[in-house]
């Protein structure tokens, strides 16, 4: 059988999951496509012989939609998945499950509701890392107890250039969000203190944005993470992580197809965005979705109480950037 | 729609084209399986709720099958082959085309009777590295003429230890093929002579093999290629080609998911066989493959002419290997 | 004219000075050598045909000896250093310059008192990085202003196994205090504020000794540097800093001679202690130092001064290590 | 007691060797500098208040001189290296011994007739490869025999541009030389017989000279050694020697100090010429010949007999490289 999905949102993600979904995932195909811009969300569905709406309720509640994608504007994502929801869809959202915490709590409450009712959640967060053969490596690696336990995590996040209107807040909801999933994911303990402090601020960084940024992040295991996030770097977009225990570390390869010689240097390319980077991750994460709706087994993506618990983190940080002692700030799961 | 397809052969190859084609391919699904170990027919078949069967013909010819993928014994190319044509099936058949040049010609104008008459080719053969992504930055690297004009080219082929039989004949066959294909794919020019050397010999290397062994070959464009093949390397599974240009080189990079420190070493690992290797080589041409006979569009894959190619510089090598002057032997093409 | 040197301490430092002094420095040779155990400073000697005594203010004061290396404990510096330069010797001490900032400010005085008087200062200090050919090269790419303005530095410090009492305390003094020199020659700015924060403990770190952890050195410029110093780490010696600019980075590479490939890894060796890591840079120090004593031009290594600064940076981060709010301390330099 | 130099020659290599024993060696000084060109000798000995002159015999002959650097043209390192010999002076010439084999032959012959007169040879040969740290360490690990017995060797010469008047024989004569020497040293057995095969022709190799070439060397044991000679290869100068043995491989790893990030590229420096890639190697070189005169021991540097016998195997590679067939060529050692 296979699952016609419904994408909301057909920005630069949103035509990622629609490029996938039609040309290379298994058992899928792209049934309509919702953005806000007409003519945007015609044109995508042109391409894969799609319908396409601006109404993103009218493409939940299509008979035509199996399954719903949200990859639209992250304050649009408690809504469009508490309507998926009610009309009783299984729903892939991206990250992050909402930008604050209380639209978090509600999301989890309503998804809780369904499993207690059904058995089973409906609703998959797009944390994609999860998925990227690299990071499942270093969870192996870290599992393995190889090198022993793990005692200091070393993280670096850097972009070419931040995106529109990006300040120090969003800087930690939208993209530290990541490493505020992987680290307890890759540790298997929750995060419950961290820090924040400023680097040199660069002249390329936007007013009121704090680039670059130091994060220190406690897990409950003691171990002490450290994230650089540098979201104007220029030179490339890299994501790392190493692993420092006892005897040994392991930490993620940065990918590259060539090696080159040229004009007195050998090298090798970055990106400039995320997409080459985690293109396999979301290819695979999509791929494991909708095999599990066809097989109707749970759901390997990450949850809605995940999502909660990174928004929990987020806040904390948020709070810690804000604090001119740089004290660690705790992190409140009530 | 989706294509059905039939796979000839469920051993390691033809199981991973199986798994591929039943969850990680858009618009596939495995409908027929055939192998000459009925029990291996059926288990393979069972896992994606295909039918099975000992008789190739059975599937080739079934109703339920759109198109043919050939994964059995090289030994068994051309039969098959010829029969998916007769039948008027697409078919997608594992390198080498076939063992012998003679039987290459017979393909060759079965499927050139058929373009005469239709206008298309039933036919792709399976050369997966031209799909492999580090091959493919290579080939855009060395057409952009940022590194001038290629000179020469370095490959290095090596494997942990040779199959069952394995002579210095099928070595050339068998796995040199790969690189008698690639170098005039990615240089644009034929090879036209070839010698072979001994290197000092491995103790690992079964009798009746000379491992590892030197193969040079020289492209009309004037670029020699050096090509060494050693399938008991032991230390791990590598292809490295490097293409040295007037004014810089470009090398395949060793994919690494990580880099580890441990025990007075940093290190990355080596898969053991190819196909950890060739993984994303294998399925973007499976999925290329499948899209072309959706689309009805002509096949991105290597043609049977490119498998006759290989076939008659296989053959002067065999010759060259025999050669005691250790001179060059031109290639016959005629 | 060949520059006779007296080497006060013959333990693993005080006989690689000895060798080098003896075998690989243009214009020096060893007079006489020192050591509380007699039978050491015999047999040190015996092999560079100097004399030897157990009285270090013999050295000091024979007229063989023209200058003097300190290679003795840490405790011992302060003494010696004041010894030296009331007999008018030119010495070479071994960091740290002394283990508290009060006998760090007597030298200094001591020091300036000799300078104001004679146009020029007797006393060198061994901070040897700054003659690594890495960290020159790291200085000179940074000074160039080629990747712009530096916004972070991170710097990884590990060893096999730290020394025999090794505490919280003297991790800081004797292994620390290399990046508490070197990031201020680095960036050009002292350090104003440090803080210092534990990782998860390993069950290899002795008691009393927390390890490893995590340092944040602020210098005046706003550069936000990063030091996980780890002294057990098990894995190999390893050296690493990384500065983060504007425009791009740039990172000590780890020297390696051999790449090797060997049961399913490729990989490259660590040394088990700095003395291969360092070999260079020890080597090029006492070369530039013996050169300056034969020009009689000032020497080019770190100063009094230097050395007074890192210890007060250590006094704050010893501070800081034993603040259970975990926030920054200010260095005081008074 | 300091070894008081004569080196002729103050051309780049001459001068670099004056600095080093000026500077950077123990128990060594210039006493005295001889160039066809006075300007340059006055310039050079000034710098290290030695004498200097326009005739080679008067420096040779000199009581002020206790032993002899060669570092002129090719061409007239015969006739001064006897010159030597017959002054009983020590000496130490650099590659290649001279550039015919009947030269060479002749210094054999009066070497070994002072060897068998006084049991001691006075000349040394500046193959310096042999004293780099790389080649050693690749010596070790080839000697230690942990990847098993050696089967085929990959070198790779590159430089960024040929000298003045470079051709096809001086560039074997001159620069493949370092392989023709070091292979031998590296596995224990002698170059039997050599193959030579042009690249394709880079537009920038001047008229007379076919640049890139392949050369094939067969030692005594049966390994197989590839060298590319690439002088014009633009992008950087590059020495590889990679060691395939049963069990695993072993390379030269590049050396590099910074690892730089910056452009969407991720790269290390080649540098322009050998002198920063093999500055140690000849560091290391002359110490170890300063020191052999100083204790009166046997010159650990190669002898008149390796100069021999590369100069042998360069005069099968020059046959080589004028035969159509491109078969095989013995080397002549009688």
């Amino acid at each position: 059988m296979t699952v016609r999905v419904g994408v909301i949102g057909a920005g630069i993600m949103g035509m990622d999951h629609i490029t996938n979904l039609a040309t290379a995932i298994s058992g899928a195909e792209v049934s309509f496509v919702a953005d806000l811009d007409g003519a945007r969300a015609a044109d995508a569905a042109q391409q894969v012989e799609a319908c396409s709406t601006t109404d993103p309720s009218a493409l939940i509640n299509s008979p035509e939609v199996d399954a719903v994608v949200i990859a639209s504007h992250d304050s649009t994502h408690a809504e469009l998945i508490l309507a998926c929801l009610q009309a009783s869809k299984p729903v892939l959202c991206e990250k992050p499950l909402a930008p604050t915490v209380d639209e978090c709590r509600q999301i989890v409450a309503a998804d809780e509701e369904i499993v207690a009712a059904t058995g089973r959640s409906l609703l998959s967060l797009g944390f994609m890392r999860r998925f990227d053969p690299g990071y499942q490596a270093l969870l192996r690696h870290t599992g393995s107890g190889d090198a022993g336990t793990p005692l200091m995590v070393h993280c670096v996040s850097r972009n070419v250039a931040s995106g529109p209107n990006t300040t120090t807040t969003t800087a930690i909801t939208n993209s530290a969000i990541h490493e505020l999933d992987i680290i307890p994911w890759l540790l298997g303990s929750p995060i419950v203190e961290v820090a924040w402090h400023a680097g040199r601020r660069s002249a390329s960084a936007p007013e009121g944005f704090q680039d670059p940024a130091l994060m220190l992040l406690r897990t409950a295991d003691g171990v002490l993470t450290t994230l650089e996030l540098f979201l104007n770097a220029q030179y490339g977009y890299s994501t790392r992580c190493e692993v420092v225990s006892e005897r040994g570390t392991a930490s993620l390869a940065e990918p590259a197809l060539l090696s080159t010689n040229e004009s007195l240097r050998q090298s090798t390319a970055y990106p400039e965005d995320w997409r080459p980077r985690f293109a396999d991750a979301y290819r695979i994460q999509l791929q494991a979705w909708i095999r599990s709706l066809q097989d109707k087994t749970a759901s390997p993506l990450a949850t809605a109480r995940d999502g909660l618990r990174a928004a929990q983190v987020a806040k904390a940080l948020i709070t810690a950037s804000a604090d001119s002692r740089n004290a660690f700030t705790g992190v409140d799961y009530s």
